[in-house]
């Protein structure tokens, strides 16, 4: 009977490093789409979002299934519970990843990156896709080192989205309506991704440690601009 | 045994409830905050959010303790996993809540809400209220015509989203960048609010039906502008 268990809990975790896997590819794609207006590329990033939703809904089947058969206590109830709500916080990173690509979609063949903000959202994107890698791999290692790297990353994400409003707030600005809001919308999305990361690597910190503040700060302290 | 089972399961709804009820207070101060620039009203509804994180956290904890004591199967498994994710849910819209505040109190002692786009947002705000007041009743009660209603005033909402882009987007469009910020920022805001209602009364209407189709559409068509 343990040893079903100790299988089901490492399907969880495949499960897991999987859809992250697939969120990496999305916001590699969606980011490069986005800073190029490759709209084919974008394409690709809307079709491939189903199969994340798909993935996210059979692993909480699967969480629930071991709930209902093998009813886990303690530490290991908490990694079951802690798995529904990474794939929701992971299905949500995926939807943003989409979010991204529709944008660009949808101004094509014009730019959607705006005039004067291209070098910000390149620094945005490439921070977005690392965020997915390291979080990728933390959830394949547990080396929580890389969750450290992850909430510095997300600082670092917070300062350019207040960077993004800076610049579309002051005298400067140029851009048409269409472009503030562009700016606006993708800003959100590009820093709403690494927030969800966090939220994640957090999860991830708390299983480890135990303690549960952190999963506190989780929850109350997802701030945006 | 089945007696406190049957306890706990009411004390999950009661909790969910009382969560609805006082996000319900918290969208119908923001959005009055908003259209009024009352930064009175919208410091009250930034100081509160943190009591709805609280009793989020603390439905949560009680669901954990549910299936690690009791070891639901089945339907009240379902329960105890669905009050999870709506709790999640809630959570978000009382965050939603407060951005809409914070945005209020950003822009004081100048109004928040874009000229020219007073009635489209002040129709928001009321549809986002009544959202939450049928998601109130529809956790207490159960009865799915609510559910169906909420659905209705989601898509409403979704129209109104739409309607705010396509002004400012329009040739006719006066506002600075800063009110093109405000008019993205909370037309998504107030269009996010009924999306997450949508999601929490699609949690309502499985539960009572068993259909799992119903919790598919609840993952995967979030749509956003």
């Amino acid at each position: 009977m343990r040893e079903v268990f100790h299988q089901s809990l490492e399907d969880v975790q495949a499960r897991l490093v999987e859809i992250a896997e697939l969120v990496t590819v999305a916001i590699d794609k969606a980011t490069r789409a986005f800073g190029t207006s490759d709209v084919a590329l974008a394409e690709e990033v809307i079709e491939a979002d189903i199969v994340i939703d798909d993935k996210a809904i059979a692993l909480d089947e699967l969480a629930i299934e071991i709930l209902a058969r093998q009813q886990p206590v303690a530490r290991d109830l908490r990694i079951v519970v802690s798995a529904l709500r990474m794939s929701a916080s992971l299905e949500r990173m995926g939807d943003i990843a989409e979010h991204i690509a529709q944008l660009t979609r949808m101004r094509f063949p014009e730019r959607a990156i705006p005039k004067g903000l291209k070098s910000t959202f390149t620094k945005m994107g490439e921070l977005d896709v690392e965020v997915a890698r390291k979080l990728t791999e933390l959830l394949r290692t547990q080396d929580l080192a890389l969750s450290d790297e992850i909430r510095n990353t997300d600082d670092a994400l917070d300062d350019l989205h207040v960077s993004v409003f800076e610049k579309v707030l002051s005298d400067s600005w140029q851009g048409e309506a269409s472009a503030t809001v562009d700016a606006t919308l993708a800003s959100r999305y590009h820093e709403r991704f690494a927030d969800h990361a966090v939220s994640v690597a957090k999860k991830v910190s708390y299983l480890a440690t135990g303690d549960w503040t952190t999963e506190t700060d989780a929850i109350s302290v997802v701030t945006e601009a």
